[in-house]
């Protein structure tokens, strides 16, 4: 197995293709607008039953909401989440969904395709997100009163990413995660055709 | 609370707005290509620590895998999966990153968002998904060999959608359901700006 993938990206959606993870975000707001269609892809997601499990909260730099978030970031992620001007936190709701139908477990995987469809829809307008779970989820589900039966799970920083100026600007070690190459598995070894022991694409 | 949302779709990414689930797909099979675009949209998607916990089976119709898929359907599937030339079996790798970070839950969390980029991608080249959950689980990881430490989520139907004569031939039941309106909830129950109790856009 390598750790290295050169996958046939070219031919992929551009919108999923250029999707990448930024580790500094300029200082430049987010436009309302896009910020209203972002989230309005993020509930056009599918999900099992259309039981749509999920809760988005917009966090904005420079409310009480955000600075709960900043204040719980782990180490690792203390140095850049702040550069993005809105923090989108989403939850799943567990424990409903998993009394209706026994099938919580369902209630994340959705939560992952709603918000796979919310990243990508920001890609499409310019927007960057990273999405990053060190952070206290207690604390912020606390401070910004999420019922007990939504679980947090993520937050999604969103902005534009920065670039020159904003970039020399970031520390040594930010400015190497931004950069850092994209590396995935080979296809062989995440698709399989017909069995697990016939590698896709052999 | 209402049941249906007219969301601002207009705006959002073509593949983003206009992915549905057909309920009957046309007889006419998957182009490779296409097929092995869709995979490395698959590879490509965001995961935690970039773990990629996601493995995907290719069952062709009329191949033993394809069978046993077929064998295991719940009654609500069986009429209308067998109509997708292709399926592609998605599983999550759960104990594996379990163990290297106590963070197992996040392997369904990004199975799903695989699962999403890969429906997109399909969407962009003229396919159409639709995932199920019901069908015997453990029947098809012990046909396909798939090994323990992954978890089988769902099966993911992969074709043309139905027009036409094929349409027309399809039953009641599944016509009704192909027609189905799709509906959401209202973009302020989903989201919250600021904290829980102020809906976004309110």
């Amino acid at each position: 197995m390598t750790d290295t993938y050169a996958p046939p990206v070219d031919a992929l959606l551009p919108a999923l293709r250029d999707r990448w993870s930024p580790a500094v975000f300029a200082d430049r707001p987010v436009d309302e607008a896009d910020l209203a269609t972002v989230l309005s892809a993020a509930g056009w997601a599918p999900s099992t039953g259309n039981s749509q499990p999920w809760a988005y909260l917009v966090l904005r730099r420079g409310t009480p909401g955000h600075d709960a978030l900043v204040a719980g970031l782990s180490r690792g992620n203390s140095g850049w989440v702040p550069t993005a001007p809105v923090v989108v936190v989403a939850a799943a709701l567990t424990t409903e969904w998993q009394d209706r139908s026994g099938k919580g477990d369902y209630a994340l995987y959705d939560l992952g395709q709603s918000v796979a469809h919310l990243t990508i829809q920001a890609q499409s307008v310019g927007l960057h997100t990273h999405q990053f779970a060190g952070f206290d989820h207690d604390g912020v589900a606390s401070a910004l009163g999420v019922p007990s039966e939504f679980r947090v799970m993520v937050g999604i920083a969103l902005g534009h990413v920065a670039v020159d100026d904003e970039l020399a600007a970031a520390t040594e070690d930010l400015r190497a995660r931004h950069a850092k190459e994209r590396t995935r598995l080979p296809l062989g070894d995440i698709a399989r055709d017909g069995g697990w022991d016939e590698p896709y694409g052999a």
